[in-house]
């Protein structure tokens, strides 16, 4: 394993690889360090590797990832999409479509390598707080180990997810408040109880799951970068593993990172993008978030700061759409692409087309949109738009509906 | 191109490559005829290729695969389900497992190859007959080419597959009557209209898209093949198409099919396992199924005399089950092995489940069960059985919840 130790993201010090996740000297996060040096990652051998996270295992925590190959998330479709572009007026856009891991959604990327890690040390029971999709992953991954798995999720989740979370046959906690009272909840809980909670005691593990659609991109580019990297931003997490991913690759001499990171998030809930068009250091949390992109809905965000940070590093932009903008996004992407993606997806493309009217990005840039969850598990939301025409069965009349003319033979 | 012609089922009559289906003379249903002895596939430089149902390219009809190569469904996980497994009493199960095809079920296979034969043969638009899960591969395959797209299904679909459909764009047509009702006004209109009507006049190019997981299963399972592949029968096409691709493969010289089939039915819609369990060679048909499998819920099975010829030719079973037993059966195949299956894979697994319990399938037998579908897009079936405990947002109570004793710690 080239996987050394665990270290703290602001201080510095080092840890051994251990479930926890908090600095003992300043209380900083921590995240896991690797011995790039002895590392050496050959282009052509890769691609004869299995197509799931595991096409990367020397940068991910695992001491035995062969043991892990059938909890295969990830090596997601990079799909052209070339009637979204021209709509939009870019000449190469391109969706990272995760709608197809196999719970339908990224977290099936952090969980199973969490769910793994949580076999390695020895935990009885794993669990998570989420806001669905982490719910989902770790509990299918957990049902697929014969693990016992806890979930905590706000009540008030769409009920497409809570129906998809319980069939896997967690116990599932729901719990009257928002994402971030569940989520302290989760970690005192984690203190008490002899649980791997993924996102919390064993998080910097876990993390390290979501920094794969970095490298599957590159590889699918043909190892070159896009301009523009689209990521939806609820605890930040995930933009903050992109970046570390697509620089690894870069110290590994993989590719040239110049990409820019576009980080996005609903109106209703955007402390990171309200820090960043401000040109503030500190985020405000937002106490009651209010949109309909719930996956999203993390008022006050763990690694905020850290995406803050990446997203100005990289010379990105941050934007934040509301909820209409967030359902045409939607609607967009479907009738296009085919790709009926989650709100959280509709967010990254509603913030994409903003980016293109206002001149932020050129026609002539490369555009990665990251879709990270299947529409599938929020369909309530569409529910408003849709009116099939319903009919009795009676040929004439329908007939009569499809005109006769515009694609009329006989 | 290796498809030489249209060729009747029934009588042997040859005919070109054109949009229809009935032979002239006998009115049997046509399929396509390919020049197998020209066709030499290499094992190894197969491996090489795309990971789509484009990877046998040579075995579809269709002119120019290269240029629908972004048409990617298929090529889905083959999972080895060792806790399902070993709770059947099974030495060797798999899942092959289309819930992560692009729109969730396996029939992402025939419509993609419909919608490009459609753009070869210069059709204005396309349309399906549905019971949910064709319609929601054409309307996304159709959006993704640009071509406008109209469906028919019954109006009692899930709510969540109406949904599903409708973002992608399609005019949907919700009859109030039967699928078969539904599928003979579908049949009307493409004759009169001038739409390709994916499972009417392009039919005999769609189906070939279904056999498309028989060559990847042998792949998968290193060109051995299973003794036993468990496949949900509605119009029984889909069992004809996975019986003609393993033949395709023996005939190729790729593998030996010693493969026996075993095809299964909801009790409330089984027309093909009542005949095949009473001996019969004629299907008597349902005029009002009633089950929550509606995506099997086929009274008239348009293929159901070829699905039973092709059952007893291999020395397999069909066997049908109630709508408990189905919701049995996601429920185990959820809980076991991380996957959520739509009701057609509770069927399949509840059957293999009675199927192993009676003997008729032995312990040391390596079976392939065929989930179809993904379960996010039925999950209101699921709602009866599911109970989150709500709580309040407090420790103390939850602390309570999780008793304290089994993974407690401090």
């Amino acid at each position: 394993m080239y996987a050394l130790a665990l270290k703290c993201r602001n201080c510095g010090a080092e840890y051994e690889l251990a479930p926890f996740y908090v600095c003992r000297k300043c209380l900083g996060p921590l995240e896991v360090k690797y011995s790039y040096e002895e590392l050496k990652l050959d282009k052509k051998e890769l691609t004869n590797r299995v197509k799931s996270i595991w096409r990367y295992r020397e940068l991910l925590p695992i001491n035995e990832p062969l043991k892990f190959l059938h909890m295969d998330a990830g090596f997601t479709p990079l799909r052209r999409a070339m009637r979204l572009a021209e709509i939009l007026g870019l000449k190469k856009l391109y969706i990272k479509d995760d709608t197809v891991n196999p719970t339908g959604s990224f977290k099936d990327r952090p969980a199973s390598i969490a769910v793994c890690k949580s076999i390695e040390f020895e935990f009885k029971a794993v669990g998570c707080a989420s806001t669905g999709n982490l719910a989902a992953a770790t509990a299918s991954y957990a049902a697929k180990a014969g693990i016992p798995c806890y979930v905590f999720i706000p009540s008030d989740l769409e009920m497409g997810k809570i129906l998809q979370i319980a069939s896997y046959n967690p116990v599932v906690i729901a719990v009257k408040d928002t994402y971030d009272i569940v989520n302290r909840l989760a970690t005192q809980i984690s203190e008490l109880h002899n649980i791997a909670v993924v996102n919390v005691n064993l998080r910097p593990y876990y993390v390290e799951g979501s920094k794969t659609p970095a490298f599957e991109v590159c590889e699918q580019l043909e190892w070159t970068t896009p301009d523009y990297f689209i990521i939806p931003m609820g605890s930040g997490a995930l933009l903050c593993a992109i970046n570390r991913g697509l620089k690894e690759m870069e110290v590994l001499d993989l590719m040239r990172n110049d990409v820019k990171l576009v980080g996005v998030q609903p109106e209703g809930c955007s402390p990171i993008v309200s820090a960043f068009k401000k040109g503030m250091d500190d985020i405000v949390p937002i106490e009651k978030p209010n949109t309909i992109v719930k996956s999203l809905a993390i008022g006050d965000p763990a690694d905020g700061a850290y995406a803050l940070k990446a997203l100005r590093e990289s010379g990105g932009f941050a934007e934040a759409v509301n909820d209409e903008e967030t359902l045409d996004g939607m609607r967009l992407l479907a009738k296009t692409e085919g790709i009926l993606t989650e709100p959280a997806g509709g967010v990254a493309i509603a913030s994409l087309k903003k980016l293109v009217e206002d001149g932020s990005i050129l026609p002539s840039e490369t555009v990665v949109c990251y879709i990270t969850g299947s529409g599938l598990k929020t369909l309530e939301v569409l529910e408003r738009g849709i009116k099939p025409i319903i009919v009795e069965p009676d040929l004439n009349s329908i007939l009569e509906l499809l005109g006769g003319g515009k694609y009329g033979g006989g």
